[in-house]
Formats: C-alpha cells, structure tokens, sequence
C-alpha cells in the first residue's frame, strides 16, 4: 500500500515502512505506479498529486478523531488516532501539539516550526540572518548574537511544549521531530505517526464495511435466524 | 533636547518626555529645526535620518554599558542602562530580554516581535493568516485556529520571558511592551526607557567632561594647591 502525507512544503510518502520526503518539483508521473492514498491540508499540493498520478484516494472523510477542536488538521488528527493518553508533537513547517486523554482530543496550538522561525529572524535585521547554531544546548544566558537567536527560538519553543507535556507522555514526529525530542526527556520519537493513523482508519473503515456486510446478510437471511 | 531611537521599522523621537514613532517615509526636512541626539541599530534607516536633518549627533560611543556580550544592540545597552538589578523586555520588531545585575549586563536573547510571528504563521499556510486574537487569554488548551495560533504565540513568548524574570523586577518597554506587560505580575512599563538611558548617558559624558575641566584647571592651577 502506498500512503501520501501532503504537507504545506513537502510530499509525505510511505511504503513498506519506508518513507520518503518530496518537494513538489520532484514528483515525476512514472514515480509510482499503484494507487496512492492520501490526506492533505495544502490544496495546492494536493493538485499537483492527483494531477501527476492515476489513481489516488482521498482518505479525509475516514480519518475520524472524537475532537471538539473546529478545522482540526487531517494530519494532526491522523496523529493523534495513534495516541490514548499523552502529546502529540509533529514539528514540520508549522510545530502542531495535541494533546489526547482518554482516546479523546483535548485541544492543541501551533507553533511556528524552525525554517520559519529563521526566517523571521532574518526579516527583522539582517544582523539576525541566518544565525542559528543547531549544536548549541539554551541553559546559560546568551552573550552573542547567534546564541541569543538559538536560545530564543529554542527556548520558547521546549518551554512551550514542556509545560503542555507536564508528566503525561510525548510523542515526536515530523520532520523536525527527532532533534526537538532531544531535548525532553522519555520523549518517543516515531517518524510513521500521521501514516499509522492513516492505516488505523483505513483497517476501521474496512472493519465497518465488512460488518454492514454481515448485517445485510443477517438481513436477507430467513426470518428465524434473526438474533436481535 | 530632541533625541531619536533609530530602530528596524520605526523612527523613535523623545522631546520634553513626549514620545513619537515615525515611519521613514513620513519624516521631512521641515518637522524639527533643533540638534538631533540619537542612537540607531539599523544602518539604512541611519542614513535617512542624518539626510533629512542639518545637525544629528550619533551617541553610540558614549553608551558605555559594563557586559561580556559581544554586538549587543546599542538601544538595549541604552535601556539597561536604566536598571541596576532587573530584566528589561524591549517588545518591538524583536522582542529583547537582557538580564542586569549589580549594575552589570549578564546577557540576553532575542525573540521574534508580534507582528513577525504573524507573518510567520501566514507564510505557513493560508488557513493561518491573520488569525491572532489580540483579547485571548492563553490559559485552556485552544479548540480553534485562531486561539491555537495566539495560544502558540502568547504562550511561547510569556513562558519564556517568565523563565528569565523569575523573582526578579521586569522592565517592559517597546511599541507591544504595553500589552505585553500585562500578562506579567508586578511588570512596570515604561515607554521611555531608552531615551532615560541616552540621557544618563549624556549627562555622565558631560560629568567626565566637567571632571577633565577640573583636573586641567587643577594642572594648570600653581603647585601648591596640588591636592593629591
């Protein structure tokens, strides 16, 4: 089975446990052959997918999370139907954090994900562009440029995160999820998060139909076997 | 005395404690005819400011502020030069956090302003454009966009700012440090803060002048009144 996340910067996709990381630029028609199933929360890039291949399945209307969240990402919740109680971290362009109790969605808030965060940086002064250092761990107060840029974007981001994680458990996904999680501890790193939720629903949708189909069997079945 | 705080986006003028911002393109020749003391960090704006005006003094190599901080901005070595034990938060196109002690600079960290966390978010996507909610209190997990976004932005400026106050006196100043400051207790907010600093700094300038004065008349006075 062939599984496409659609991001607002990237192709998500997924096979065999294998996934792979596409801009728009790279997808080539003769790229894949069999049908893609797909979520997407960039209509533009959802285009350009069922425009550059044959067969593709939006699963959308499947992907269902117990939420009283109003315009919940498909991705987020595909992440979340992986999750009975704990946080849900998926650091991509946008950073997104969930928080499920109890197989029900709490709420959640986005955060501007790193490249963006740079980016604003960048735009305020050029003094402040690209000055970002990736190595460097925000404990003591700053006495450079490139470290009070660091600390800033680093700090306000794990402060934020840490104080919705509390004790509850953290799961990390996303792109950028892996260099995020290490910064908390017992943080679980799972790259296949929004495509486990994907196959989640897809086994629910089938389980569903295989039990109308039962029901309808019952149904046409002689009137003595009806068990109710 | 006319003073001005050249930042990234505005012209900042102080005469006889009024305050007023100015965009570039509204400054004109004919608006003040008296000295214009100031202090800028961005160069481009600089040189507006000294083509529109007949007499501008630069006072960068008078803010002397005691710091380890290597490029630390001369409008934050101005405002901290206001507080002996405290952090002072500059909320403006960049959010500043500095850290005084004992009259000392401990270092500090920059944060992305308001306005461009906005244009952050709006860069994301366009289900996250214009979606700040300036009235929100972020204190329930948020089940909405607009609310996830402010909860994000708020959230993650807040907690961070309070990690750095802790039990310590805050200093808000800056075009957001108002609204900015509520979310603090015991926060005093001073619009005029680095405008207090270039003139401590002028007056200890004109003090050691004075002092020199002194010393010269003193050599030049005869031996006998050599007091050492």
């Amino acid at each position: 089975m062939l599984l496409c996340d659609i991001g607002n910067t990237h192709f998500h996709f997924w096979s065999n446990g294998k996934v792979t990381h596409l801009l728009p630029r790279s997808l080539h028609r003769r790229m894949f052959n069999e049908e893609i199933y797909y979520i997407s929360v960039n209509p533009e890039n959802e285009k350009i997918l069922t425009k550059t291949f044959k067969t593709t399945y939006d699963l959308e209307s499947i992907i269902d999370l117990p939420t009283e969240y109003m315009g919940l990402g498909v991705d987020r919740k595909a992440a979340c139907l992986c999750v009975r109680d704990g946080v849900i971290i998926d650091a991509g362009t946008a950073i997104t954090v969930d928080v499920m109790s109890g197989g029900r969605h709490q709420g959640g808030y986005i955060l501007p994900g790193f490249n963006e965060m740079i980016g604003a940086y960048g735009r305020i002064s050029p003094l402040l562009v690209g000055g970002i250092n990736f190595t460097y761990e925000p404990k003591e107060l700053p006495l450079n440029t490139k470290d009070s840029i660091t600390y800033g974007m680093l700090k306000s981001i794990i402060l934020t995160i840490q104080n919705t994680i509390g004790s509850k458990k953290a799961y990390f996904t996303g792109g950028d999820g892996k260099y995020l999680a290490k910064f908390f501890a017992q943080a679980i790193y799972d790259e296949t998060m929004v495509f486990r939720g994907m196959r989640i629903s897809i086994e629910r949708a089938l389980e569903k139909r295989r039990r109308a189909q039962s029901v309808q069997e019952l149904e046409e079945a002689p009137m003595d076997l009806d068990w109710e």
